[in-house]
């Protein structure tokens, strides 16, 4: 059950992953020949793709290869979301080290299975690519139906609507602080720190395996969001892009969010939209702020600067781990 | 002009390099949203996935970064015209090292923009990924519009039929057998041999920038193809899958084909078809065998075992160059 990837093969360790990947009822053809073929029934289809990295998006001492199948999963998921539509397809394309184990690979795709299931049932993985690489890499790109509807873009939001919230909002970035304070040793991170971390405190599942409120993407959408976005980036960043892309200003409350930590912190994948103000905000959806005159962020009616945010290529040292 | 990726930053890159992707002409919300949306004008769509490792699939002394653009963008063309599809976008997810210069990234998006040109007029890039590796690794997905027809899946091959290709066979094979012959240095891939090397040898080309006949997957479905592949892994093994999945067995002929190292080598993304004996073959396409009783792969009548073809597992020793 050890065997690794360069032992089995590719072919081989495909046979053991395919049973495990949830299937997509909007297939029409699934995995096997030259490409699949997706029902997209209102005759488009929205798609997205995120890539995650060892090393600068991840850490193995940390993140468990379950974690890793639903984190791809619910990231790439929350972007369909963010646009109002229903996601219905993944392709996974995974470069890995030839001595990876295929057990290892198995629970990868348990993970994308098991968050599918949790997070967007009906939702399956169509196709996929296998890679050796020296640097664990996946790839998933998702797609989704709008079911008829315009989809619900960033530059929407119009002075007067309501800026609201569906899903934590710095969760994700207090777990990852968490594990750089209090699960490293010797300046690496530790496994068995992280797994008794991870049992006192729910911001570490926030971070490694968050559950994004996928399903509310398509309520806001039907409630009339004027536009929307997936809080990958930090609330701070992320508002910043709708108001930019609105040519308003986006002013949230503090006391709403909670903390300026939260403002900053990335990773939540929670939704972030705007509704007219007559509007009865859908369920699942709590009001952070209003949309005013002006261009940009401010935090109770004062300009707000500080970036936040999940920058790739800030603070990464190369470290395995 | 020489700035990094680290230097310069995710957003400024991505700024230098978005007005160099190809537009698609399919796309109803372009890249700069949380995801793209596509007309899919017959509710379906095709789409594949193919992802490109430094080291195993690729030589940096070798091919240029416009070479990896092109070839990115034709091996996952090929998949989508091997359904018989007209391709109609591609998202691209890029990982590269910090010390990347922001011009190796943007000759990488000329390649895409010139090979979709060359390939697939009308194709274009609406949306990507962009983020930091030690590996640099390129996993790109492909979209297909199949206009109203059925897909032309591996599995309707015939007893009967004609086999024919259209593009090169070995060529790409014969390709990287020259460069591993004629352009290494102590064991290590040389940049100055390989060009001297392309410019006398056609095959070079076929190996690092391929221009499969992405126009004719269509002609091929139009024609009344009973079965279709695209030829990554060598005629002698992706001959045998169209056999193995239709239940049948595939006569080819050695004259046709040309030579046994043309059965074995990999990489061209020719298209392999099969089509009614009654049908005149379309353009683009030679007869290279039939389809017969039994189930696996003939070569002038006699069973050919050698699997040939690329395994990325074999013959990798993790080196750079």
């Amino acid at each position: 059950m050890n065997d690794t990837l360069g032992e089995v093969g590719e072919a081989a360790t495909l046979a053991r992953i395919f049973p495990r990947l949830p299937a997509a009822s909007a297939a029409l053809v699934g995995p096997g020949d030259d490409a699949a073929v997706l029902a997209a029934p209102d005759g488009r289809f929205v798609v997205t793709t995120d890539m995650m990295v060892h090393g600068p998006d991840f850490r193995l001492a940390w993140s468990s290869p379950h974690d890793l199948g639903w984190k791809a999963a619910a990231s790439n998921l929350a972007d369909v979301a963010a646009m109002g539509a229903v996601p219905t397809g993944l392709v996974v394309a995974l470069a890995a080290p030839a001595d990876t184990s295929v057990t290892f690979l198995e629970q990868f795709a348990d993970g994308l299975r098991d968050g599918c299931a949790a997070m967007a049932p009906g939702c399956g993985v169509v196709g996929g690519d296998l890679s050796v690489s020296p640097t664990l890499t996946i790839a998933v790109t998702a797609f989704g139906d709008l079911e008829g509807r315009a989809p619900v873009l960033r530059s929407g939001a119009t002075v007067g609507d309501v800026v609201a919230v569906s899903g934590p909002i710095g969760a994700a970035g207090a777990g990852i602080r968490l594990l750089f304070s209090e699960a490293m040793v010797d300046g690496a991170p530790d496994a068995s720190l992280a797994t008794a971390l991870r049992s006192t405190h729910p911001d570490i599942a926030f971070q490694l395996a968050p559950t994004p409120p996928i399903a509310v993407g398509r309520i806001a959408a039907l409630a009339g969001a004027t536009a929307m976005i997936d809080l990958s980036d930090g609330l701070a960043l992320d508002a910043r892009r709708v108001a930019v892309a609105s040519g308003v200003a986006l002013d949230l409350s503090l006391a709403a969010v909670g903390t300026i930590e939260a403002l900053v912190g990335g990773e939540d994948h929670s939704l972030l939209a705007t509704f007219p103000a007559t509007a009865l905000l859908p369920w699942g959806f709590r009001a952070v702020g209003t949309v005013v005159n002006g261009v940009g962020l401010l935090v109770d009616g004062e300009p707000f600067e500080a970036r936040g945010g999940w920058d790739p290529y800030e603070g990464w040292d190369g470290e395995d781990g």
